[in-house]
């Protein structure tokens, strides 16, 4: 891995962007978002996303100067199209629309049509909950072009890893729960494959519908699925998987077999809970139910209780307290030669080395 | 099992309740409700039922003159007080305020506070559903009271099995999803160790924290718990418990340590479709969710995919073929028992027996 500074990094993907016809704004909130993400220990939505958009602009699929626009909606509620531009950037817009809807009439929510990938669902429901909101946010992967995921009791895919979040503040940091409804996601599985081990005997199907723990069974041919979360009630699970579909994609008026609708159906319902609790003290309450988790004896193998999100926000403040962040050596060496080919320059931004 | 005739059942529930001072179109809520979770096949949350209502309001614990008042909110959300009415009722109650503020704005959220018992979460979500809205409920369950499910990691109670339920309406039945958020429901805990087989290996832990199979590790002394649902991923069906305790509990402005604050802590958001899809055509979408899923080729041990609420629906549909449920035969004797004290008359009522 290689010790990186932070700061360097998040203006270099920043430049790489604008070279790319990013308005500078906009690469500036992608730039933050992948470093943060990457800071925060999730590798797999950090910096190495940065390479994706830019090859989404330069075959058209991203256009980023195009405009998110509201085309529908009623009341405290909304559809918004967002033209196929950075998906990062539109998400945060259609929340920034929600949020100030929710301080109006205390709920809304708002679907995205035609929105490419919003990256991390954390980072929005914890921005909504650091504004003093409970957010709660899913993204339906469109079944003709991601799908992965069979339905309960199925041996064919038909639905994505449609992920689902939500915050909720407290006097601390929010608790901010961000997962996938399969059991796994496919980047595992391919770590897995390129690893040469094997997976857990719970996450993938063959393609006859039976579990298997051999990676290379996924990809076959015939390929071979990922289970909904849950293990022997994964029913639960793919009933959760069938919500993120109705409320990102059904719910914005997206057939579950459009094959244009969009690379993530976001759903957002943010509320304000001043709404319900005038005088406030939520975050007091919140926080009594962290603290109660907290105190809660661990169990065998475990040193202490958490809440979800609290284990991404140490690591965020571990690297917080110095100036670099790891970054795996292929995700930096291609960081390298699509900054390059932007004459951006990062090669000084290499602090050291580390495991 | 006994086959009795569903319509007097009904009735004979309605005049059990009357008898113990429910006004008589409450009773026949109860009556209503319990009669068809029986003929759904949820015996758990059925006839079994009105000997529990009853213990309650005889010892106090439920109020059922009590009204049920909108005690706080703004906007399109509000928090109601069911003073210790009958669960049922108060829920129904509370259903009908936040479907009538989702009209006009098209969504809305409602929590409860002291609210008994409100059984099937999925009745609500379905009678939304049925009258053309999206419902998400989930109910907290009292921590001081009933908490049986440790948090991710840990060996001590935190949370109770919090269910969480949504339904979105379709060209045929709803999808009607309803689960607990731990593995297993208690019930059947009591119902393996009554009979004395051995639990499922993912479900429930002894006092240190390791999974058990043996149900009477969970009784103790010291007593066990249940686990959140996701096995391997299980962190997961924790953050869902957590959420809602928090939408249920916290956001009604209840401390999750608070002793009086109610059976089930209700949360209720409903969202009027037309609100997106101004011209309708969200029920044909959603059919096009379901039938896609059916089309998908079953996996070896299961004869076809299914979506959530349909097997209850099929079951419903085939008691409605005759007059007849199948109801226990230890929860008839104790029906028998609690009206004939009543003096009401079930004894005509039986059909005949079954396997």
């Amino acid at each position: 891995m290689f010790l990186v500074d932070r700061g360097q990094v998040q203006r270099g993907i920043t430049q790489l962007l604008v070279a790319h016809k990013v308005p500078e704004k906009d690469a500036a909130i992608v730039g933050y978002e992948l470093v943060r993400a990457e800071a925060m220990g999730v590798a797999s939505h950090g910096v190495i996303r940065a390479m994706e958009y830019v090859g989404d602009i330069d075959a058209g699929r991203t256009q980023p100067e195009s405009d998110v626009k509201v085309v529908g909606g009623a009341g405290q509620v909304a559809v918004v199209d967002c033209s196929w531009s950075l998906g990062i950037v539109a998400a945060h817009e259609a929340l920034t629309i929600a949020i100030e809807a929710a301080r109006l009439s205390k709920i809304s929510a708002i679907v995205t049509r035609r929105c490419n990938h919003v990256n991390r669902l954390g980072a929005y429901v914890e921005r909504a909950a650091r504004l003093g909101f409970i957010c709660v946010a899913t993204a339906a992967v469109p079944q003709k072009r991601y799908a992965n995921v069979v339905p309960w009791g199925g041996s064919e895919v038909r639905l994505g890893t449609n992920p689902l979040a939500f915050a909720f503040p407290t006097t601390g940091d929010p608790i901010v729960a961000d997962f996938a409804t399969s059991v796994i996601a496919d980047g595992k599985v391919r770590t897995a494959f390129l690893n040469g081990v094997t997976l857990p005997p719970d996450a993938v199907v063959d393609a006859t519908g039976r579990v298997t723990t051999d990676p290379a069974k996924f990809y076959g041919p015939p390929p071979g699925a990922l289970l909904p979360f849950g293990g022997r009630v994964g029913y639960k699970g793919y009933a959760l998987g069938l919500l993120v579909e109705l409320l990102g994609g059904t719910l914005g008026g997206c057939s579950i077999e459009d094959e244009d609708r969009g690379v993530n159906g976001v759903f957002f319902c943010v509320i304000d809970p001043t709404g319900f609790l005038p005088a406030g003290g939520y975050e007091q309450l919140g926080q009594e139910v962290v603290d109660s988790m907290h105190s809660a004896r661990p169990a065998p193998g475990y040193e202490r209780v958490l809440v979800p999100g609290e284990t991404e926000f140490e690591t965020l403040a571990e690297a917080e307290r110095g100036t670099a962040i790891k970054i795996g050596e292929g995700v930096w060496q291609a960081l390298l030669d699509v900054t390059r080919a932007a004459n951006v320059n990062l090669d000084s931004a290499v602090i050291g080395t580390t495991s």
